[in-house]
């Protein structure tokens, strides 16, 4: 397992332990971590803060050279939110988990550019498999459904 | 003036008035606000609170049909993540201040259906027009480059 992944399934996993959406997220910057990340809906009752973009705002305020350097992983395909965080902050890289469970707008990174790793990591896959059946209502609300 | 986009506008010059970046944004569902916000770069250190972030963020938790009834209201055209939000949650409606200091993803917005209204708003292009000439790498720093 790839180090950063699995700092990101961490996220998950903690998530899911506080009782929230179990998908996490890591931004990496020259071999290490500058935020870390996870889904807060439950957390916070945030609409906004997906593992990704928790991610993001705890590395705080970063110059346009840092992020266009950075990788993000992530444990779940991102969303068009997530992605459009990504498209601006112009993250070159984005490692994803799986994209079983949901698709995200991969096809739009990757028109503008974005490399995209998908794992299709049977962890990530259990994690959301399992959430999404014993909560379809709160799974539903997290992508706009 | 749109009452609403007034209200905008009053957030944005409250963001102004906090030593912040001069962008406003209110969520309306059935003729009331649900959510105001502004841009929180300055004042959180946020890298993701623009203001139509703040104002989705500060409406909570809503269920889908909510968004989908809601009209989005903000002083500058909505950048890539802020449009990907607008997505995410399907809200259909989107009213601009104006696009001319700053043009976002609006082509991605009326690709995937949602209706724009840009109003060439002077006092939400002076707004911006004095803080990116007085404030040129601040205003950088929040497009991400």
């Amino acid at each position: 397992m790839d180090k950063w992944m699995q700092a990101a399934i961490d996220e998950a996993t903690k998530s899911l332990d506080q009782g929230g959406i179990p998908i996490g997220s890591v931004l990496v910057y020259q071999d290490r971590i500058i935020g870390r990340g996870h889904n807060q809906r439950i957390q916070k009752g945030s609409s906004i803060l997906h593992g990704e973009m928790d991610a993001l705002e705890n590395a705080g305020r970063q110059p346009a050279a840092v992020y266009k350097a950075c990788t993000l992983y992530t444990t779940l395909s991102p969303c068009t939110m997530c992605s459009g965080a990504i498209l601006l902050y112009g993250i070159p890289k984005v490692v994803i988990g799986e994209n079983r469970t949901f698709m995200g707008a991969e096809s739009l990174l990757e028109q503008n550019g974005v490399s995209l790793t998908v794992l299709q990591d049977e962890i990530c896959q259990g994690l959301m498999q399992r959430f999404i059946r014993e909560n379809p209502k709160l799974w539903k609300e997290d992508i706009g459904e």
